[in-house]
């Protein structure tokens, strides 16, 4: 079985690709575990090959066709599709976030659709698709309102790869993720950046700027669960998923205040202090029009589960990461 | 004030013409009345200019640039979007479906924010966007979940327009037409053309197949009253739309019985006795998704009205259209 992830060389793909090298397998359309003989990492940047002889780096723009031509085949059984741009980026470039987030994503079914031989094409989309007066807790059926073009692009993304598969040109479903969180490395321009950054920054010793008030409330998933979903997810019987591809994953709804309160009972008093609160009208406004929690029954009936502690989490991230707390 | 109407030649775009041509002003963005200097009726084909001098037809495929750069200028400072392909063609021909419900709506938005005057445009949207499991009365909040490549492309419409709007780039507002009944003239490709056919063949002396059961229930609307609420949504003051720039159209919900019922009511047994039921599952399937009824208080609170009884369509159709009972 060949596997492509698109953002293959960005966190999360990088996770996703050790974890799939490392179980080895995948299950198919009919529910038997395949080794995985080829996985295809695409990126506009080169990633980590794991020194694997299974893995196939491949730097390219994805919205352009012949990118993703040479990338998917008829042997490309299945396909994580993560690449995007932030919504902070998409909210500065309207044109590339429109290039990269929808005319991209659909020229990649586009192609699938070509090929004819219906892979499993697996979309992340998110929060954001979400906004304007929400229930306390969303639904699955409270209607999208988007409040950022990085949110309308998810939805429209979402519909694209919903009539694709109702038409039976790809198995596809979309996992809506929460906001992960924490992610190593540095910052980056999504406006839920601050999200890792508050927790990430002090345990480096480092101080950490929040844009948001402390009682803003956030969706959020571990990196390790967002994996383990995304291979749940891609493996989801279709027939189980019926005329609606889309998923709400699980996560755990924490006020930012309450996340600090878990990094003060992980790591201490010191850590927490390293977080400076400087509200930024531009985030608040993306950040607030997002729900703070949605009901994920659905998800749960079809095995994907979620965290129980935020506190949990940052003990999770210092043992991936190897943190030293000072 | 110069006006754009794209599906010009059509029915509903021929009707709104003489409507506005009758009226001869239109509000603009500040609520003010304004002469209509300039009536463009851009179609596929060349539709009827009323010997009007304000009338200036423009014949052309409305997803070539080309076309939309010559029908759209500064002075261009309302735009009335009709121009589609049905619901029964777009899920025959899944790419003109694209082409024209997809990619030529973006593109005169995209013209539009190139122009960068900010202009009113007005898209049309339909029942089609709903589906799957829907409570007996869809809501402003009920989520989209479209079973048909018509569906899928108006939502992502009114998900296009909603961001132009946020951004600024135009002053943009979604119609949720309910099926248009009782059409003049011959059936069309659409899975609704039924809705009409039933009412206007008997009238006119001849057999009307019906493709779906009689229980089947519709949400339907006039012409009259949809092109009385044309106008009046492209009225609209934009801040009353807030942040969801949708709005689903009063309209009537009634079974295909009852509107047999109501053609035996105002035109004889005779008349309707000429209605042939056969079943057909394609547009069963189709049809069978849409609401049947939706809550209207937002529209009804912009002053948008729809019918009050279906005879009362019926009767309206036989005078507008000058109908002998025979």
């Amino acid at each position: 079985m060949k596997v492509l992830i698109t953002g293959g060389a960005g966190f999360l793909g990088q996770r996703l690709a050790r974890e799939l090298l490392t179980r080895g397998v995948l299950k198919d359309a009919h529910g038997t575990l395949q080794a995985i003989t080829e996985l295809v990492l695409l990126d506009v940047v080169r990633g980590d090959d794991f020194g694997d002889s299974r893995v196939r780096t491949q730097v390219g723009d994805i919205a352009e066709r012949s990118v993703l031509e040479h990338a998917i085949d008829t042997n490309t059984a299945a396909i994580f599709h993560l690449a995007a741009i932030v919504s902070g980026q998409a909210e500065a470039d309207f044109d590339l976030g429109m290039r990269i987030n929808l005319d991209a994503s659909r020229l990649l079914l586009e192609i699938c659709r070509q090929r004819g031989h219906r892979p499993r094409v697996l979309f992340t989309s998110s929060v954001a698709v979400y906004g304007g007066d929400l229930p306390e807790v969303v639904q699955n059926d409270t209607a999208l309102n988007p409040q950022s073009s990085y949110g309308a692009q998810k939805a429209i993304a979402e519909l694209l790869l919903n009539d694709y598969a109702r038409r039976g040109f790809v198995d596809g479903r979309v996992l809506r993720l929460p906001t992960i969180s924490v992610r190593p490395g540095k910052p980056n321009a999504a406006a839920s950046s601050f999200a890792s950054g508050i927790i990430r920054e002090p345990l480096n010793g480092e101080t950490a700027v929040c844009p948001v008030a402390g009682s803003t409330r956030v969706w959020l998933l571990s990196p390790r669960k967002a994996i383990d979903n995304l291979i749940a997810g891609l493996e989801l019987d279709a027939a189980a998923l019926g005329n609606q591809r889309v998923l709400n994953l699980p996560g755990i709804s924490v006020s930012v205040d309450e996340m600090v309160a878990a990094l003060r009972e992980v790591a201490g008093d010191a850590v927490a202090q390293r977080i400076v609160w400087q509200p930024e009208e531009r985030v608040e406004k993306i950040v607030g029009s997002w729900p703070g929690r949605w009901d994920t029954t659905r998800a749960e009936k079809l095995g994907l589960v979620g965290e129980r502690s935020f506190a949990d989490v940052i003990r999770a991230y210092i043992e991936d990461e190897h943190i030293q707390i000072r």
